[in-house]
């Protein structure tokens, strides 16, 4: 086993690279838990050399006021110290002029070369440096003492990261020992401990005769004082001064140099190198492998982001390897990106055992040998902001389905419910189930087929909760036979086409629900019109003798024309509806039920819910506020918009709908017990026909599970202990049968809020060069925190007085958000996007570059027809 | 005078990258008409060679099935032929292996160049190059038969631009003969007719004992049959065969040929070269100015973008000559982008005269001689697009504003007075002015100077018209004091602080107006919350004695207290209030003055005008839809977003507040005449106090006219004819005169409007390079489009039955996004973006590489100090 936090130091970028393939052989799940460690370095194999920190100090001012300044430096890529805007620039891809590395090139060949120079601070590097014949000892002299002068730094301080940086102050000190502002440079956070300095120093030196270059390599690396940026060894010392030489030769040389030495190979080569030759072949090695880009073509002073996913070492050496063995590139990475729509997970797991619960079976040994380091694993404080996240998330979900079933089943059950049976469901799966970082959520077409079932059983005065308890005892009965039959491996032949075709159907009834509870609102609340007889209402109090109205009973004819009635001799008065109940009369006339405003005041939050959800998800992708302000409003998007949906509701106090909220623990259904009573009204037989819709029902729930099962296990996610397809769908199966018996609603793995449980738990490389993407390491794997998270929903029951005011419209809103932001995650959309887009506008996608356009258009077509028809039915 | 149509030929990119500064010098306003075309030429300079179209022929198949295939093609940016998608890539910079153009030179080295060649077709030039030494007569044999093959070209038809292309069919032919689709290439269309062609023929040829390298140069440019993929004339012809070769050899080798030969300076030094010298000597020429990417920093089969802006020949030579003058080509960077804040107008103009009036002598003398062409250079089609985008814009304008006049003034001025005021002041501007590019309207400000004073005069209950005409008479004197005072050469001293200032004030003056009238709207039709007493209304008939009501009189007391009140004997009914004043009677109660739903709805409609328009506005940068209707969307976004809101008005029906239109010609106040009394019920010296609210409004419409000039008459326009400042204000003062005279709104330059007219009327090269965004030649200046858009506008008079059915919330949302569309367009937002920004985030701006960022920070807080004042009072 590694120790907490050990591992993000021997990350490097080779391991996000590293193609799918040779993952599934590598990581494997029938590897032990301590043998990830050796695969780690036996891949990063170059990289064992401590990492170089390059940087270049300019000789500036000549020939009056001499001065070193460091312009630039490097890790993996380039920041330039912007002189005038006293500010480093953002981290680049460096570009350099060709006749500069030329330049370099015949300057070291003329040069002194010193490697193992065996000096121990700077004054004896220095003196070894200037030890060169064509010097004068005058000219050494003051060559000596202009090396020895302290260079200027501009140290970024913390302190007010958007107001610029303050200017390094001058006070006389000791150039051997490093300075207070070297230590506290922030730089050194994003260093590892062990890395090494190498320093170049270049510039106009007009009393020179001729142009003098040196290589320094130290023997042992020493701190040299006030020379380097941070008060790191330094293992490489490169000097490049000369007379006038047109343009900013000396600065570009410089430059070159830097970027020679923050190549990996050329850090190699010249680490192992034992005389010029070495240096020279190191040189020239690194020119082979240049891009060139033609001039004119291209704004030099322009600056190349660093690339998303930076190509590493190991595929450099791998696509150099291919080259010379001639296979060709192009056609390698075709194929790579073709196998896309194949098989996505480890199929070690998907192996048939033949034998009958053979692979559950399989599943469980698997699983045991992991479970002390499931509970184990969890001790780590990024588990603690994981839990706070999908708790929130959990909640929403359980709102937000509650509200909406209590809606499908006419208040047969509520938010109670949801409330409970997420606790209970989510929290026995955690602690049981194959794959515990899924997340239990009753889902979309699980929903939906809970409201066609009790539509059914309303329209043929069926008693719902014991037919559903039925409708659950076959589904349960059904996959138990698919575990026994170990039908999950049929999910190796689950393709893009599949996964992609069920995540679309399932955000278009996101999308049409909420849509069309927003249109019922807009039937139960409607709009006035002008001239629309909804203004009219008047409170009635019965007569001093009792009688109800003489006017309902005398003019019973004219009942329906109210509008054009003469009240007559009536004790009316024009209170609104609710006070003139109260004080015993009766609201009259048609306006009495219409509550104006309420239509287009719901269609307003709708949208605002839905448009905060979306731009507060949004922000972390923009560049305003610093990143934790950032990633909280874009993590807590969904509790925030519905935040901001209450206030406004609040705020203009309307009669909207607002979720049901039970006032005490018991079932939201009046006089039923917890336990289902399995028979009620229905008759015998029924428990036997329930098998046709329990039918249709495990297949829904067969397909939902293991897509979100095979999303959840893909290669990518680097998941260590393995996948459990067979105790996942198990475990589902005894839970339905459960909740069925508790009238609790159904629960199936989903997909979205699983996958932002295991984004919570990313494991990534800490300290990374300015640029670099943090590499990716794995998940933290364990039980805990779905735990915690469903006992905290448990206990959140009692958040029910503060529920009754959230509006029912933003909860639309949310469930709309939800549709839309799980459809745009999908290529599906972006090839739907493509049919509208001419030829000349497309995106750049490596699909387009390997698959004729009508194939592409053909593929999306049949998948768009193949979702028309669930969608038209 | 030149052609129509021809100068896109002779344009080319090193013209859009000339500095404003030297421009300033080349295109003053002092140029003849004609000299502008020989200004053309001679910065043209090296570029006077036909350009050259480079395609590839690769040589696939080897062993078995040996076929030519064009893979690559090149203008200035690389096309890369997908082979397995069977389509061309998009346009992007070339990248190159250094390796490549070493092995390209050491091939030519030993290979045969052949300098002006008298070949005259495909066979004769095949005769000549296979003429080595090293071959045998077999070999030669096979090589010429290979040679002569035809080859495949991927030529893109645009039937079906969607769904890519039809592969070309294989049909006998004579390859002496250009085919037929070779003619139809939409290619030939994307270069000018004067072209030439280069083809580099590279491949794998396993018989050949030794690589065979040729480069020829055609004496006589001649078609090559179906050698090229256009039937065009070649002058260039390199091949490159070999025995099999590491990696994809040749194809990498004739890569560098094709990039080589699509520099502009290697082209220039290969026509002119005699002898594998010169040639070599340019193609090292070309290494010298090359970039170099290191390797493992930047993912090799990405692919860069065309910049947007292409550094020109001109620049390339210039920077070049700057940096062996030891000029530090960062600081010029430097210098030229600090002068952005400077005067950016050409200066010759606003040199004072010293005489009184001689600016403005000087302005009319120098617009008379252009006057005739004025005319004559609006006869081009593209002005009648420019004349339909900008009348439907003023026409918008005309509403919005006349809409928010006739709200400002209580029904004083109205929609019939900005119509008229607009076609009126707008065409005779158009038709005297010294930009006559100018369009005139009623803006922000000197609107809501308008209401302060209509609020001023109600308040003191002053005649507000004839009032409003002496301010309007001084405003003219003072005008007329600064045109004679040649006071506009002050706009000099105008910086990018004033401008922006300016703009940002406008901007905020209409967002703060639009959300303003939302506000007041809400409060004219309040919503209803529950228990409110708003729903109470019944309808009240005089009894059949005639008394009004007995409850009225009876029970004068709790008169007010109407709700809780018994109604007693009356004849009363729930009529809707129209229908029961309709039938005699009187609606009574609270609720009957108030209309529900009207307030949510009004701000339903206030966002969707605003989000359409805006929406539609940013279709022109997507990648959606062919780019005709993208054109269309966001030219008419405004005219969409109000139709569309118009349509959601009618579909619902409700009685929102509706533009008020006038039923027919006459002033919109009643009872009174076109023209206004100078004195009517106000006392006479109140003539002479008109002057104090008159310098303020002179202040106010000096800036606002100034700023507006010098934005439009900026040099990155390039227009030719000159300014006039003084003119300007000259016919602004007259305007002003005439409009307070009649009654009419006051009119000023506005600055969008009249950007959206000149970029409707920019003159762009036609034929240009796939990547290369056309270069911008100037704007046809002339007075004709701005004239027929004001008669048009004129004649809109009668589009008032139509009018009224816009509803007023669809109108400020258009408002707003005025407002926004204005502020956004600013580098002052940039920088207010930029105060919310970590450092880290920040963009590469240019000013940020060069100005310290507490620098930055100062300058806009500065700016936003002295706008905060105005807005706060």
């Amino acid at each position: 086993m590694k120790l907490q936090g050990q591992e993000e130091y021997e990350a490097s970028s080779a391991h996000e690279n590293v193609s799918a393939g040779e993952l599934e052989s590598d990581h494997g799940p029938s590897h032990s838990p301590g043998s990830s460690s050796e695969t780690d370095s036996r891949e990063l194999g170059v990289c064992t050399d401590p990492p170089l920190f390059i940087q270049l100090n300019e000789l500036l001012g000549w020939p009056e006021a001499l001065e070193w300044r460091e312009t630039g430096r490097w890790m993996l890529f380039e920041e330039k110290l912007e002189v005038d805007a006293g500010r480093w620039s953002a981290p680049h891809v460096p570009t350099l002029a060709l006749p500069s590395l030329q330049h370099l090139r015949s300057l070291l060949v003329k040069g002194l070369v010193l490697l193992d120079c065996p000096a121990r601070n700077l004054l004896e590097l220095v003196e070894q440096v200037i030890r060169v014949e064509s010097l004068s000892p005058e000219l050494r002299g003051q060559l000596q003492a202009l090396l020895l002068q302290r260079p200027q730094h501009h140290i970024q301080t913390r302190t007010w990261p958007c107001w610029g940086s303050t200017p390094p102050k001058k006070v006389p000190h000791n150039e051997n020992v490093p300075l207070k502002e070297q230590h506290q440079n922030p730089l050194r956070q994003k260093l590892p401990p062990e890395a090494e300095v190498a320093t170049v120093l270049a510039g106009e030196l007009g009393f020179l005769p001729q142009p003098l270059g040196a290589f320094v390599r130290l023997r042992d690396p020493v701190v040299l004082g006030t020379l380097t940026e941070v008060p790191l060894p330094s293992r490489f010392f490169c000097l490049l001064l000369g007379p006038a030489m047109p343009g900013r030769g000396y600065h570009e040389m410089g430059r070159a140099a830097a970027v020679l030495l923050s190549d990996p190979q050329f850090q190699w080569s010249v680490r192992r190198a034992s005389n010029l030759h070495d240096l020279l072949a190191a040189l020239d090695a690194f020119l082979e492998e240049v891009t060139v880009l033609p001039p004119g073509r291209w704004d030099p002073t322009a600056r190349i982001l660093p690339p998303k996913c930076l190509s590493s070492q190991h595929k450099r050496s791998l696509s150099r390897k291919r080259e010379v063995e001639g296979f060709s590139t192009r056609r390698m990475a075709g194929a790579e990106d073709r196998r896309g729509p194949g098989p996505q997970v480890p199929c070690p797991e998907l192996q048939r055992t033949g034998r009958l619960f053979g692979g559950l079976v399989q599943d469980v040994n698997r699983k045991a040998s992991w479970y002390t380091t499931d509970f184990l694993d969890a001790l780590h404080p990024q588990c603690f902001s994981a839990v706070l996240y999908i708790y929130l998330a959990t909640v929403t979900n359980a709102i937000t389905f509650g509200g909406l079933l209590g809606d499908a089943t006419d208040g047969a059950q509520g938010v109670l419910e949801s409330f409970l049976g997420t606790a209970v469901a989510g929290a026995a799966f955690c602690l049981l189930a194959g794959q515990p970082l899924t997340i239990l959520s009753s889902t979309g077409p699980v929903l939906v087929f809970e409201r066609l079932l009790f539509s059914f059983s309303r329209d043929h005065n069926l008693d719902y909760l014991p037919f559903r308890l039925w409708v659950g005892i076959w589904v349960a009965t059904f996959c138990l036979v698919l575990v026994a039959t170990e039908a999950s491996v049929l999910v190796r032949y689950f393709t893009r086409f599949t996964e992609e075709g069920f995540c679309a159907l399932i955000s278009f009834i996101f999308i049409y629900d909420a849509l069309g509870k927003m249109v019922n609102l807009t039937h139960a609340y409607p709009i006035q019109r002008p001239g629309f007889p909804g203004y009219g209402c008047f409170c009635q109090y019965p007569d001093p003798q009792g009688n109800e109205s003489q006017w309902a009973t005398t003019k019973q004819k004219n009942r329906d024309d109210i509008l054009s009635m003469d009240l007559g001799l009536v004790n009316a008065s024009l209170l609104p509806p609710s006070e003139c109940t109260q004080q015993g009369g009766q609201p009259r006339g048609p306006g009495c039920h219409t509550v104006p405003d309420i239509a287009f005041f719901s269609l307003l939050l709708f949208l605002t819910s839905f448009f905060f959800a979306t731009a507060f998800k949004h922000v972390k992708t923009s560049s305003f506020f610093p990143s934790v302000v950032r990633k909280v409003l874009s993590d807590f998007s969904s509790v925030l918009a519905i935040l901001l949906g209450c206030g406004l509701d609040a705020f203009l106090g309307l009669a909207t709908p607002k979720l049901t909220v039970p006032t005490e623990f018991k079932p939201t259904l009046p006089g039923r017990g917890w336990l289902v009573s399995p028979f009620g009204a229905n008759p015998w037989w029924l428990s036997v026909a329930a098998a046709l819709p329990a039918l249709l029902l495990t297949i829904l729930i067969f397909m939902d599970q293991q897509i979100t099962a095979v999303i959840l296990n893909r290669a990518e996610y680097k998941l260590q202990k393995g996948a459990g397809f067979h105790l996942d769908l198990f475990c589902v199966a005894v839970l339905i049968l459960l909740t069925s018996a508790l009238g609790l609603p159904w629960y199936v793995s989903a997909t979205v809020i699983s996958l932002a449980h295991m984004d919570s738990l990313r494991r990534e490389s800490r300290v990374c060069a300015p640029g670099e993407a943090p590499s990716f390491l794995g998940i933290r794997e364990q039980r805990l925190t779905g735990l915690v998270v469903f006992i905290l929903t448990g206990f959140s029951i009692f958040l029910a007085p503060v529920l009754k005011f959230i509006p029912m419209p933003v909860l639309y809103g949310i469930f709309l958000y939800m549709g839309v932001a799980a459809l745009s995650s999908i290529q599906f959309v972006k090839r739907v996007q493509l049919l509208l887009m001419p030829a000349k506008h497309q995106p750049d996608l490596m699909l387009l570059r390997h698959v004729p356009l009508n194939r592409v258009h053909l593929f999306t077509a049949i998948q768009l027809v193949c979702l028309g028809t669930p969608l038209a039915g």
